[in-house]
């Protein structure tokens, strides 16, 4: 494995895949790489004769209040792990690499990053679209992997894709989650004993309405009550949001719904902010996108 | 010489040429072709292997106000030119090829983009830069040319391949100008006689601001001063701006230059606006650029 720090190196050796006929896969991550990672990697490795990962913590996609300070790292932890998944190319950019002086360009995500996370992380959409743009173009991969946890930023990376005319294809993989159910995410790592405890209610919650709809439930109030209700019962759990989109437009819904839908949450518990969501079809009355449990 | 219509077409053309090892010239332009135009073409044909063209009145670059709908246009001759500059590929997709229902993400262009045209055209250069970043992503360039009398979005789009790490090199050929002297533009077919006469307070106060540099002059406003007095002489002129900045970040400058500054100014006579624009080294006491006549 060829661990790299420059971008310029970087974009010479995927020309060079290129030049030669050798697909690239590409999985982008903030390292303190965890299962759900993992998952992306070897589905990279599938797919492609080469397999690159990144691994940067985006300034761009933090708010001035956010964790960007405190987001956990693991650099020799992770370069083991990409290493053993069979990754060819990591690129480890510094701080400076990819916004030296001067820079000032970037992308405005469009509606899709309007409400649920981008509402109460103004600009983080942005500075995501912006640096997977330019990874994309230093890498120039056939296939970028994501996690669904970030279903939002998967749908608005699918729509930067199309609107720019990325020859990209943007993978969407399962939520990976712990046995008792909790979505894998590096800022777990944040949670003590307690909160860890309590942060349980993300998934059961969603396991209610997943309950819910299949005993016939299609009111779009009752299931964001019944999520509501269940992470009141915790007094460390603070709601963020909870809410039910159309799973294509994210556009909130009120009512019945007939379309396949996305209940999606975050919730704070004390410094941490933890999000999950699950895809329901209303037609089969079963979750479209099936959570793979470790 | 293959004209297409289809962006899928297009990105599977270029795709193929680069698996051959085939380079590839782009000149992006909006039609109505000129002696301007026919430059960037010649300029291609002589560096690559595969010259592509395209001729979209791109209308995210418009604003409500301006000139979209009475934008001058001649397909068959565009097509014409084309041919006989031996362009290999001309792209000229519909209207609903590059912004299809659902398109919602975009590019916002830096602090470059602020002064000059951007200040009297908001947003104008952030669709510069989509449909150029998204024609760039079609065709996959290894240069793209583009003319210097739109200096501002020379630099602008400079910036954008810098900070979004596009593989492409930005060329920037000189203004071509009439007989007399007036920058050529597709804008000028809009002129009556007598504005035509008068539009030439452009390059005449371009030429005097070099005379006077070459005296020895360095004085930032007296420079800005000769020009305004200069227009101010022709009665159907307007001034949008005339701004003296520093020819790097274009930031407007006062007092006495030292660094490469560039003259640039924006003129109404009726509806139709025109730009102008020269680059000037007090070390030289010489424009740094030399425009070419016909």
């Amino acid at each position: 494995m060829l661990v790299i720090e420059s971008s310029r190196q970087l974009q010479e050796l995927s020309s060079r895949c290129l030049r030669e006929g050798r697909s690239i896969a590409f999985v982008p991550t903030m390292g303190y790489l965890h299962q759900g990672h993992m998952s992306l990697l070897h589905e990279g490795r599938r797919r492609a004769d080469v397999l690159i990962a990144s691994i940067y913590v985006n300034p761009l996609q933090f708010g001035a209040a956010e964790d960007l300070a405190r987001y956990p790292s693991s650099p020799h932890e992770d370069a083991e792990r990409c290493r053993d998944a069979g990754v060819d190319i990591l690129f480890q950019p510094g701080p400076e690499e990819l916004y030296p002086e001067g820079f000032q360009t970037g992308v405005r995500a469009g509606s899709l990053a309007q409400g649920l996370c981008g509402a109460s992380r103004r600009g983080h959409f942005d500075g995501v679209c912006t640096v997977v743009l330019k990874l994309f173009n230093l890498v120039r991969p056939r296939w970028a992997i994501f996690g669904s946890k970030d279903y939002q930023q998967l749908q608005v990376i699918r729509a930067m894709v199309r609107d720019f005319n990325l020859d990209v294809e943007v993978v969407g993989m399962p939520i990976v989650r712990e046995g008792d159910g909790l979505a894998m995410s590096s800022r777990n790592a944040h949670l003590d004993r307690e909160q860890r405890r309590q942060a349980l209610c993300l998934s059961a919650s969603l396991d209610e309405v997943e309950r819910l709809i299949r005993a016939g439930e299609r009111d779009v109030s009752r299931l964001a009550e019944t999520v509501c209700e269940l992470i009141a019962q915790q007094p460390l759990a603070e709601v963020d949001y909870v809410t039910v989109a159309d799973a294509d437009s994210l556009l909130p819904l009120q009512g019945t719904f007939t379309a396949p839908i996305v209940l999606a949450l975050a919730v704070r518990f004390g410094d941490t902010r933890l999000i999950d969501n699950r895809i329901f079809s209303c037609l089969e009355s079963a979750p479209l996108e099936s959570s793979v449990g470790i």
